[in-house]
Protein backbone atom coordinates (compact mmCIF):
# COMPACT_ATOMS: atom_id res chain seq x y z
CA UNK A 1 0.00 0.00 0.00
CA UNK A 2 1.06 3.88 -0.50
CA UNK A 3 1.26 6.34 1.85
CA UNK A 4 -2.50 8.01 2.42
CA UNK A 5 -2.59 11.11 -0.02
CA UNK A 6 -3.77 14.61 1.63
CA UNK A 7 -5.05 17.25 -0.76
CA UNK A 8 -5.06 20.50 0.74
CA UNK A 9 -7.90 22.53 1.29
CA UNK A 10 -7.25 25.77 2.09
CA UNK A 11 -6.60 27.37 -1.78
CA UNK A 12 -10.42 27.81 -1.47
CA UNK A 13 -12.36 31.08 -3.00
CA UNK A 14 -14.48 31.05 0.10
CA UNK A 15 -11.34 32.79 1.80
CA UNK A 16 -11.74 36.17 1.67
CA UNK A 17 -8.06 36.52 1.07
CA UNK A 18 -7.78 34.03 -1.45
CA UNK A 19 -10.90 34.86 -3.18
CA UNK A 20 -9.73 38.87 -3.40
CA UNK A 21 -6.07 37.54 -4.98
CA UNK A 22 -7.74 35.71 -7.56
CA UNK A 23 -10.18 38.53 -8.56
CA UNK A 24 -6.53 40.74 -8.72
CA UNK A 25 -4.34 37.75 -9.81
CA UNK A 26 -2.19 38.45 -7.09
CA UNK A 27 0.41 35.71 -6.59
CA UNK A 28 1.47 35.81 -3.25
CA UNK A 29 -1.37 34.94 -1.08
CA UNK A 30 -2.23 32.32 -3.25
CA UNK A 31 1.54 31.13 -3.16
CA UNK A 32 2.12 31.58 0.39
CA UNK A 33 -0.85 28.83 1.44
CA UNK A 34 0.38 27.03 -1.52
CA UNK A 35 3.81 26.38 0.18
CA UNK A 36 2.31 26.15 3.98
CA UNK A 37 0.22 23.09 2.87
CA UNK A 38 3.21 21.71 0.61
CA UNK A 39 6.06 21.90 3.85
CA UNK A 40 2.71 20.66 6.50
CA UNK A 41 2.58 17.30 4.25
CA UNK A 42 -0.04 17.78 1.40
CA UNK A 43 0.62 15.88 -1.68
CA UNK A 44 -1.73 17.59 -3.71
CA UNK A 45 -3.51 21.16 -3.47
CA UNK A 46 -7.13 21.55 -4.36
CA UNK A 47 -7.75 24.93 -6.28
CA UNK A 48 -11.60 25.63 -5.67
CA UNK A 49 -12.57 28.76 -7.77
CA UNK A 50 -16.20 28.95 -7.00
CA UNK A 51 -18.28 28.56 -9.85
CA UNK A 52 -16.59 30.95 -12.02
CA UNK A 53 -19.12 31.04 -14.53
CA UNK A 54 -17.34 33.96 -16.35
CA UNK A 55 -14.05 33.95 -16.80
CA UNK A 56 -13.43 30.82 -15.35
CA UNK A 57 -10.93 29.53 -17.79
CA UNK A 58 -8.75 32.20 -17.96
CA UNK A 59 -8.58 31.78 -13.92
CA UNK A 60 -8.07 28.23 -13.40
CA UNK A 61 -5.37 28.64 -16.43
CA UNK A 62 -3.18 31.10 -14.38
CA UNK A 63 -3.64 29.42 -11.02
CA UNK A 64 -2.43 26.81 -12.32
CA UNK A 65 0.66 27.67 -14.11
CA UNK A 66 1.01 30.34 -11.16
CA UNK A 67 1.17 27.72 -8.18
CA UNK A 68 3.37 24.81 -9.90
CA UNK A 69 5.88 27.30 -11.29
CA UNK A 70 6.39 28.47 -8.24
CA UNK A 71 6.16 25.04 -6.24
CA UNK A 72 8.01 22.79 -8.48
CA UNK A 73 5.20 21.85 -10.45
CA UNK A 74 3.26 20.49 -7.26
CA UNK A 75 -0.02 18.00 -8.25
CA UNK A 76 -3.65 20.14 -8.38
CA UNK A 77 -7.37 19.43 -7.65
CA UNK A 78 -8.87 21.29 -9.86
CA UNK A 79 -12.00 22.19 -8.34
CA UNK A 80 -15.12 24.27 -10.14
CA UNK A 81 -18.43 23.44 -11.55
CA UNK A 82 -17.18 25.06 -14.91
CA UNK A 83 -16.05 22.08 -16.61
CA UNK A 84 -14.42 24.60 -18.91
CA UNK A 85 -12.47 26.14 -16.56
CA UNK A 86 -11.24 22.43 -15.43
CA UNK A 87 -10.45 21.59 -18.88
CA UNK A 88 -8.69 25.06 -19.48
CA UNK A 89 -6.64 24.35 -16.36
CA UNK A 90 -5.49 20.80 -17.60
CA UNK A 91 -4.16 22.23 -21.01
CA UNK A 92 -1.52 24.58 -19.13
CA UNK A 93 -0.89 21.50 -16.11
CA UNK A 94 2.77 20.38 -15.98
CA UNK A 95 2.31 16.44 -15.05
CA UNK A 96 6.33 15.79 -13.97
CA UNK A 97 4.69 15.04 -10.51
CA UNK A 98 1.44 13.53 -11.14
CA UNK A 99 -1.97 13.54 -12.85
CA UNK A 100 -4.40 16.74 -12.64
CA UNK A 101 -7.49 15.59 -10.47
CA UNK A 102 -10.79 16.69 -11.42
CA UNK A 103 -13.15 17.79 -8.26
CA UNK A 104 -16.02 16.36 -9.34
CA UNK A 105 -17.75 13.73 -10.77
CA UNK A 106 -21.44 12.82 -9.32
CA UNK A 107 -23.91 10.32 -10.82
CA UNK A 108 -26.36 12.89 -11.28
CA UNK A 109 -25.76 16.12 -13.17
CA UNK A 110 -21.80 16.08 -12.85
CA UNK A 111 -21.23 12.28 -14.51
CA UNK A 112 -19.89 13.85 -17.07
CA UNK A 113 -16.95 14.75 -15.36
CA UNK A 114 -16.03 11.17 -15.39
CA UNK A 115 -15.66 11.35 -19.32
CA UNK A 116 -13.27 14.95 -19.06
CA UNK A 117 -11.41 13.38 -17.02
CA UNK A 118 -11.09 9.82 -19.27
CA UNK A 119 -10.53 12.33 -22.65
CA UNK A 120 -7.60 14.19 -20.30
CA UNK A 121 -5.79 11.74 -18.89
CA UNK A 122 -6.74 12.31 -15.33
CA UNK A 123 -7.96 11.35 -12.16
CA UNK A 124 -11.85 12.32 -11.17
CA UNK A 125 -13.49 12.66 -7.80
CA UNK A 126 -16.47 10.41 -7.94
CA UNK A 127 -19.24 11.61 -5.31
CA UNK A 128 -20.94 8.40 -4.56
CA UNK A 129 -24.45 10.64 -5.04
CA UNK A 130 -26.89 11.51 -7.52
CA UNK A 131 -29.41 14.61 -5.80
CA UNK A 132 -28.13 15.08 -2.52
CA UNK A 133 -27.23 12.04 0.69
CA UNK A 134 -27.43 8.29 -0.57
CA UNK A 135 -29.80 7.09 2.02
CA UNK A 136 -27.89 4.00 2.67
CA UNK A 137 -24.82 1.80 1.31
CA UNK A 138 -26.34 -0.33 -1.73
CA UNK A 139 -27.95 3.44 -3.36
CA UNK A 140 -23.57 4.66 -2.13
CA UNK A 141 -22.51 1.25 -4.12
CA UNK A 142 -25.27 1.58 -7.10
CA UNK A 143 -23.61 5.09 -8.13
CA UNK A 144 -19.60 3.70 -6.99
CA UNK A 145 -20.76 0.98 -10.00
CA UNK A 146 -22.65 3.00 -12.31
CA UNK A 147 -19.44 5.92 -11.97
CA UNK A 148 -16.97 3.15 -12.57
CA UNK A 149 -18.78 1.65 -15.61
CA UNK A 150 -18.69 4.71 -16.59
CA UNK A 151 -14.85 5.10 -16.24
CA UNK A 152 -14.32 1.81 -17.48
CA UNK A 153 -16.31 1.98 -20.15
CA UNK A 154 -13.92 5.08 -21.46
CA UNK A 155 -11.02 3.28 -20.97
CA UNK A 156 -9.95 4.77 -17.93
CA UNK A 157 -7.57 2.74 -15.08
CA UNK A 158 -9.96 2.09 -12.14
CA UNK A 159 -7.10 3.29 -9.87
CA UNK A 160 -7.76 7.19 -11.16
CA UNK A 161 -11.37 7.00 -9.67
CA UNK A 162 -11.39 7.57 -6.15
CA UNK A 163 -14.68 7.52 -4.63
CA UNK A 164 -15.67 9.34 -2.17
CA UNK A 165 -18.59 8.44 0.22
CA UNK A 166 -19.32 11.89 1.35
CA UNK A 167 -18.58 12.40 4.83
CA UNK A 168 -21.93 13.04 7.05
CA UNK A 169 -21.53 15.64 10.07
CA UNK A 170 -21.91 14.07 13.47
CA UNK A 171 -24.35 16.45 14.56
CA UNK A 172 -27.12 15.24 12.71
CA UNK A 173 -26.56 12.11 11.33
CA UNK A 174 -24.04 10.37 14.26
CA UNK A 175 -26.17 7.03 13.55
CA UNK A 176 -24.57 7.23 9.97
CA UNK A 177 -20.81 7.58 10.88
CA UNK A 178 -20.15 3.69 10.96
CA UNK A 179 -22.26 2.93 7.99
CA UNK A 180 -19.96 5.37 5.93
CA UNK A 181 -16.78 3.40 7.54
CA UNK A 182 -18.38 0.38 6.54
CA UNK A 183 -18.77 1.64 2.51
CA UNK A 184 -14.97 2.81 2.70
CA UNK A 185 -14.22 -0.71 3.92
CA UNK A 186 -16.51 -2.28 0.99
CA UNK A 187 -14.57 0.36 -1.66
CA UNK A 188 -11.43 -0.78 -0.52
CA UNK A 189 -12.28 -4.45 -0.58
CA UNK A 190 -12.68 -3.83 -3.92
CA UNK A 191 -9.35 -2.65 -4.52
CA UNK A 192 -10.67 1.29 -5.23
CA UNK A 193 -9.11 4.57 -3.89
CA UNK A 194 -11.17 6.72 -1.98
CA UNK A 195 -11.27 9.98 -0.85
CA UNK A 196 -13.79 13.08 1.11
CA UNK A 197 -14.10 15.95 2.94
CA UNK A 198 -13.23 14.45 5.90
CA UNK A 199 -13.86 17.87 8.37
CA UNK A 200 -17.52 17.70 7.35
CA UNK A 201 -18.32 15.30 10.04
CA UNK A 202 -17.25 17.98 12.31
CA UNK A 203 -19.12 20.95 11.13
CA UNK A 204 -20.63 23.22 13.77
CA UNK A 205 -18.64 21.57 16.60
CA UNK A 206 -16.67 24.23 18.71
CA UNK A 207 -13.57 24.86 17.20
CA UNK A 208 -11.09 23.17 19.24
CA UNK A 209 -13.32 19.70 19.12
CA UNK A 210 -12.80 19.68 15.41
CA UNK A 211 -9.17 18.50 15.32
CA UNK A 212 -9.99 15.99 17.99
CA UNK A 213 -12.91 14.40 15.96
CA UNK A 214 -11.25 14.41 12.63
CA UNK A 215 -8.56 12.85 14.20
CA UNK A 216 -10.42 10.02 15.89
CA UNK A 217 -12.43 9.71 12.06
CA UNK A 218 -9.79 9.66 10.03
CA UNK A 219 -7.33 6.83 12.00
CA UNK A 220 -11.19 4.87 11.79
CA UNK A 221 -11.35 5.56 8.21
CA UNK A 222 -7.92 4.83 7.52
CA UNK A 223 -8.67 1.16 9.13
CA UNK A 224 -11.43 0.52 6.29
CA UNK A 225 -8.95 1.57 3.85
CA UNK A 226 -9.53 5.31 2.96
CA UNK A 227 -6.14 6.10 0.70
CA UNK A 228 -6.86 10.15 0.64
CA UNK A 229 -8.58 12.93 2.05
CA UNK A 230 -9.35 16.71 0.95
CA UNK A 231 -7.88 18.28 4.56
CA UNK A 232 -6.16 20.89 6.63
CA UNK A 233 -2.59 19.97 6.30
CA UNK A 234 -2.01 23.05 8.66
CA UNK A 235 -4.12 20.69 11.36
CA UNK A 236 -1.27 19.64 13.48
CA UNK A 237 -3.51 16.50 15.24
CA UNK A 238 -5.10 15.45 11.79
CA UNK A 239 -1.44 15.52 10.32
CA UNK A 240 0.13 12.87 12.99
CA UNK A 241 -2.58 10.90 13.65
CA UNK A 242 -2.47 10.55 9.39
CA UNK A 243 1.44 9.21 9.42
CA UNK A 244 1.02 7.42 12.80
CA UNK A 245 -1.62 5.11 10.79
CA UNK A 246 0.49 5.44 7.84
CA UNK A 247 3.03 3.22 10.03
CA UNK A 248 0.55 1.01 11.83
CA UNK A 249 -0.88 0.04 8.49
CA UNK A 250 3.17 -0.23 7.42
CA UNK A 251 2.86 2.18 4.45
CA UNK A 252 5.76 3.72 5.65
CA UNK A 253 8.72 2.34 7.78
CA UNK A 254 8.37 3.44 11.41
CA UNK A 255 11.69 5.73 12.63
CA UNK A 256 11.41 7.77 15.89
CA UNK A 257 11.59 10.82 13.59
CA UNK A 258 8.26 9.84 11.36
CA UNK A 259 6.58 12.57 12.55
CA UNK A 260 8.82 15.22 11.32
CA UNK A 261 9.07 13.39 7.55
CA UNK B 1 -23.18 -1.36 22.73
CA UNK B 2 -22.30 0.26 25.59
CA UNK B 3 -18.93 2.94 26.17
CA UNK B 4 -15.42 1.70 25.85
CA UNK B 5 -13.85 0.78 29.08
CA UNK B 6 -10.83 1.78 30.39
CA UNK B 7 -9.08 -0.05 33.17
CA UNK B 8 -6.51 2.36 35.07
CA UNK B 9 -3.29 0.91 35.02
CA UNK B 10 -1.37 2.88 37.37
CA UNK B 11 -1.52 1.37 40.84
CA UNK B 12 1.18 -0.92 39.60
CA UNK B 13 4.32 -2.15 41.75
CA UNK B 14 6.87 -1.14 39.45
CA UNK B 15 6.48 2.09 40.61
CA UNK B 16 8.58 3.06 43.30
CA UNK B 17 5.85 4.76 44.82
CA UNK B 18 2.82 2.45 44.67
CA UNK B 19 5.83 -0.38 45.79
CA UNK B 20 7.03 1.41 49.44
CA UNK B 21 3.05 2.81 49.57
CA UNK B 22 2.23 -1.22 49.84
CA UNK B 23 4.70 -2.50 51.12
CA UNK B 24 4.17 0.07 54.18
CA UNK B 25 0.34 0.07 54.12
CA UNK B 26 0.46 3.38 53.88
CA UNK B 27 -2.95 4.60 51.74
CA UNK B 28 -2.63 8.07 50.33
CA UNK B 29 -0.24 7.19 47.88
CA UNK B 30 -2.14 4.50 46.12
CA UNK B 31 -5.69 6.69 46.84
CA UNK B 32 -4.27 9.86 45.48
CA UNK B 33 -3.57 7.89 42.14
CA UNK B 34 -6.76 6.17 42.67
CA UNK B 35 -8.46 9.56 42.48
CA UNK B 36 -6.80 10.81 39.57
CA UNK B 37 -7.69 7.54 37.17
CA UNK B 38 -11.28 7.74 37.95
CA UNK B 39 -11.81 11.68 37.94
CA UNK B 40 -9.45 11.16 34.38
CA UNK B 41 -12.25 8.55 33.14
CA UNK B 42 -11.04 5.03 34.36
CA UNK B 43 -13.94 2.66 34.75
CA UNK B 44 -11.85 0.20 36.56
CA UNK B 45 -8.81 0.48 38.33
CA UNK B 46 -6.06 -2.21 37.80
CA UNK B 47 -4.18 -3.23 40.96
CA UNK B 48 -0.93 -4.58 40.33
CA UNK B 49 0.57 -6.48 43.25
CA UNK B 50 3.62 -8.21 41.41
CA UNK B 51 4.35 -11.90 41.93
CA UNK B 52 3.69 -11.58 46.42
CA UNK B 53 4.75 -14.96 46.61
CA UNK B 54 4.65 -14.23 50.43
CA UNK B 55 1.83 -11.82 51.96
CA UNK B 56 0.47 -11.72 48.67
CA UNK B 57 -3.37 -12.50 50.06
CA UNK B 58 -3.05 -9.93 53.08
CA UNK B 59 -1.61 -6.99 50.63
CA UNK B 60 -4.65 -7.78 48.00
CA UNK B 61 -7.24 -7.82 50.71
CA UNK B 62 -5.46 -4.62 52.57
CA UNK B 63 -5.44 -2.91 48.71
CA UNK B 64 -9.39 -3.76 47.64
CA UNK B 65 -10.61 -2.56 51.08
CA UNK B 66 -8.63 0.57 51.05
CA UNK B 67 -9.42 1.65 47.66
CA UNK B 68 -13.03 0.86 47.42
CA UNK B 69 -13.82 2.19 50.71
CA UNK B 70 -12.12 5.60 49.94
CA UNK B 71 -13.38 5.73 46.50
CA UNK B 72 -17.15 4.52 46.55
CA UNK B 73 -16.28 1.39 45.67
CA UNK B 74 -14.49 1.27 42.44
CA UNK B 75 -14.86 -1.72 40.53
CA UNK B 76 -11.36 -3.21 40.04
CA UNK B 77 -9.11 -5.39 38.01
CA UNK B 78 -6.93 -8.21 40.70
CA UNK B 79 -3.34 -7.94 38.90
CA UNK B 80 -1.09 -11.33 40.14
CA UNK B 81 0.27 -14.37 39.45
CA UNK B 82 -0.86 -14.87 43.16
CA UNK B 83 -3.67 -16.70 42.77
CA UNK B 84 -4.65 -16.97 46.27
CA UNK B 85 -4.07 -13.31 46.38
CA UNK B 86 -6.95 -13.14 43.86
CA UNK B 87 -9.22 -15.29 45.98
CA UNK B 88 -8.24 -13.41 48.95
CA UNK B 89 -9.16 -9.88 46.96
CA UNK B 90 -12.32 -11.41 45.76
CA UNK B 91 -13.32 -12.36 49.43
CA UNK B 92 -13.16 -8.68 51.04
CA UNK B 93 -14.66 -7.17 47.35
CA UNK B 94 -17.65 -5.15 47.19
CA UNK B 95 -19.52 -5.78 44.22
CA UNK B 96 -22.15 -3.16 43.86
CA UNK B 97 -20.53 -1.12 41.09
CA UNK B 98 -19.45 -4.04 39.15
CA UNK B 99 -17.79 -7.78 39.48
CA UNK B 100 -14.33 -8.20 39.66
CA UNK B 101 -12.13 -8.83 37.04
CA UNK B 102 -9.04 -11.54 37.47
CA UNK B 103 -5.69 -10.54 35.59
CA UNK B 104 -5.27 -12.64 33.77
CA UNK B 105 -5.59 -15.81 32.47
CA UNK B 106 -4.00 -17.45 29.34
CA UNK B 107 -3.92 -20.69 27.71
CA UNK B 108 -0.97 -22.25 29.03
CA UNK B 109 0.08 -22.28 32.86
CA UNK B 110 -2.76 -19.84 33.96
CA UNK B 111 -5.10 -21.22 32.73
CA UNK B 112 -7.07 -22.45 35.73
CA UNK B 113 -7.47 -18.68 36.43
CA UNK B 114 -10.50 -19.14 34.08
CA UNK B 115 -11.98 -21.43 37.09
CA UNK B 116 -11.17 -19.32 39.61
CA UNK B 117 -13.14 -16.91 38.02
CA UNK B 118 -15.93 -18.76 37.19
CA UNK B 119 -16.12 -20.10 41.00
CA UNK B 120 -16.57 -16.64 41.59
CA UNK B 121 -18.95 -15.10 39.40
CA UNK B 122 -15.49 -12.81 38.32
CA UNK B 123 -15.03 -11.01 35.12
CA UNK B 124 -11.57 -13.02 33.56
CA UNK B 125 -9.05 -11.28 31.64
CA UNK B 126 -7.73 -13.73 28.66
CA UNK B 127 -4.81 -13.89 26.74
CA UNK B 128 -5.16 -15.31 23.60
CA UNK B 129 -1.69 -16.74 24.25
CA UNK B 130 -0.08 -20.16 25.73
CA UNK B 131 3.81 -19.70 25.96
CA UNK B 132 4.64 -16.15 24.10
CA UNK B 133 3.37 -14.37 21.26
CA UNK B 134 1.06 -15.77 19.44
CA UNK B 135 2.37 -16.60 15.52
CA UNK B 136 -0.78 -16.08 13.90
CA UNK B 137 -4.20 -14.94 13.89
CA UNK B 138 -5.03 -18.90 13.34
CA UNK B 139 -3.23 -19.71 16.69
CA UNK B 140 -4.91 -16.41 18.41
CA UNK B 141 -8.19 -18.06 17.64
CA UNK B 142 -7.59 -21.55 19.07
CA UNK B 143 -6.05 -20.55 21.97
CA UNK B 144 -9.21 -17.94 22.18
CA UNK B 145 -11.63 -21.19 21.50
CA UNK B 146 -9.85 -22.97 24.28
CA UNK B 147 -10.31 -20.69 26.86
CA UNK B 148 -14.00 -19.60 25.74
CA UNK B 149 -15.08 -23.33 25.83
CA UNK B 150 -13.23 -23.67 29.23
CA UNK B 151 -15.60 -20.90 30.92
CA UNK B 152 -18.84 -21.69 29.02
CA UNK B 153 -17.89 -25.27 30.19
CA UNK B 154 -18.18 -23.82 34.12
CA UNK B 155 -21.33 -22.34 33.49
CA UNK B 156 -19.43 -18.26 33.05
CA UNK B 157 -21.86 -15.44 30.83
CA UNK B 158 -19.00 -15.54 27.49
CA UNK B 159 -19.42 -11.65 28.01
CA UNK B 160 -17.38 -12.25 31.43
CA UNK B 161 -14.42 -13.42 29.67
CA UNK B 162 -12.50 -10.34 28.31
CA UNK B 163 -10.09 -11.79 25.40
CA UNK B 164 -6.80 -10.06 25.36
CA UNK B 165 -4.65 -10.43 21.46
CA UNK B 166 -1.96 -8.73 22.83
CA UNK B 167 -0.68 -5.83 21.61
CA UNK B 168 2.55 -5.35 19.92
CA UNK B 169 5.85 -3.62 19.77
CA UNK B 170 5.83 -1.67 16.65
CA UNK B 171 9.20 -1.29 16.52
CA UNK B 172 10.00 -5.04 15.72
CA UNK B 173 6.78 -5.79 14.95
CA UNK B 174 5.63 -3.08 12.63
CA UNK B 175 4.38 -5.61 9.68
CA UNK B 176 2.11 -7.74 12.56
CA UNK B 177 0.02 -4.64 13.76
CA UNK B 178 -2.93 -5.08 11.07
CA UNK B 179 -2.96 -8.86 11.97
CA UNK B 180 -3.25 -7.77 15.96
CA UNK B 181 -6.50 -5.71 14.80
CA UNK B 182 -7.91 -8.11 12.45
CA UNK B 183 -8.37 -10.83 15.47
CA UNK B 184 -10.17 -8.06 16.93
CA UNK B 185 -12.42 -7.71 14.68
CA UNK B 186 -12.69 -11.64 14.77
CA UNK B 187 -13.68 -11.80 17.92
CA UNK B 188 -15.92 -8.47 17.82
CA UNK B 189 -18.04 -10.35 14.98
CA UNK B 190 -18.13 -13.26 17.57
CA UNK B 191 -19.85 -10.89 19.77
CA UNK B 192 -17.16 -11.50 22.53
CA UNK B 193 -15.59 -8.54 24.60
CA UNK B 194 -11.58 -7.69 23.53
CA UNK B 195 -9.06 -5.68 25.87
CA UNK B 196 -5.58 -5.44 26.17
CA UNK B 197 -2.57 -3.22 27.22
CA UNK B 198 -2.48 -1.02 24.82
CA UNK B 199 0.05 1.16 24.81
CA UNK B 200 2.66 -2.18 24.21
CA UNK B 201 2.43 -0.86 20.35
CA UNK B 202 4.57 2.07 21.80
CA UNK B 203 7.11 0.81 23.83
CA UNK B 204 10.45 2.26 23.17
CA UNK B 205 9.51 5.05 20.93
CA UNK B 206 10.17 8.90 22.04
CA UNK B 207 7.97 9.83 25.15
CA UNK B 208 6.46 12.58 23.26
CA UNK B 209 5.16 10.21 20.48
CA UNK B 210 3.49 7.51 22.72
CA UNK B 211 0.46 9.23 23.20
CA UNK B 212 0.19 9.91 19.50
CA UNK B 213 0.75 6.41 18.08
CA UNK B 214 -1.48 5.05 20.95
CA UNK B 215 -4.23 7.37 19.69
CA UNK B 216 -4.35 5.86 16.09
CA UNK B 217 -4.00 2.84 17.26
CA UNK B 218 -7.40 2.73 20.12
CA UNK B 219 -9.69 4.08 17.17
CA UNK B 220 -8.45 1.82 14.58
CA UNK B 221 -8.65 -0.86 17.11
CA UNK B 222 -12.11 0.70 18.56
CA UNK B 223 -13.34 0.57 14.91
CA UNK B 224 -12.13 -3.16 14.96
CA UNK B 225 -14.75 -3.69 17.97
CA UNK B 226 -12.19 -3.41 20.59
CA UNK B 227 -14.51 -2.84 24.47
CA UNK B 228 -11.94 -1.98 26.77
CA UNK B 229 -8.05 -1.25 26.98
CA UNK B 230 -5.88 -1.40 30.34
CA UNK B 231 -4.28 2.08 29.41
CA UNK B 232 -3.08 5.38 31.55
CA UNK B 233 -6.44 7.65 31.90
CA UNK B 234 -4.22 10.26 32.65
CA UNK B 235 -3.40 10.44 28.65
CA UNK B 236 -5.53 13.06 27.68
CA UNK B 237 -5.05 12.82 23.85
CA UNK B 238 -5.91 8.99 24.58
CA UNK B 239 -8.97 9.74 26.48
CA UNK B 240 -10.25 12.27 23.83
CA UNK B 241 -9.48 9.74 21.32
CA UNK B 242 -12.27 7.03 23.23
CA UNK B 243 -14.46 9.62 23.81
CA UNK B 244 -14.51 10.77 19.99
CA UNK B 245 -14.64 7.33 18.72
CA UNK B 246 -17.67 6.15 21.08
CA UNK B 247 -19.44 9.16 19.57
CA UNK B 248 -18.63 7.88 15.82
CA UNK B 249 -19.56 3.98 16.87
CA UNK B 250 -23.25 6.17 18.83
CA UNK B 251 -22.44 4.28 21.48
CA UNK B 252 -22.86 7.64 23.86
CA UNK B 253 -24.67 10.53 22.66
CA UNK B 254 -22.96 13.62 20.94
CA UNK B 255 -22.95 17.10 22.92
CA UNK B 256 -20.22 20.02 22.59
CA UNK B 257 -19.08 19.25 25.99
CA UNK B 258 -18.60 15.31 25.21
CA UNK B 259 -14.86 15.80 25.85
CA UNK B 260 -15.64 16.62 29.90
CA UNK B 261 -17.60 14.38 30.34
Amino acid sequence: MGKFIVIGERIHCISPVINKAMQERDPEPILKRAREQIETGAAYLDVNIGPSEKGGEELMKWAVTTIQQACDNVPLCLDTSNRKAIEAGISVYNRSKGKPIVNSADAGDRIENIDLAAANDAIVLALCSKAGISSDNDERMGYCQELLERGMGLGMDTEDIWFDPLFLVVKGMQDKQMEVLSFIKDLSDMGLNSTGGLSNISNMMPKHIRPIMDSAMVAMAMYCGLTSAIANPADLRLMETIRSCDVIKNNTLYADSYLEI
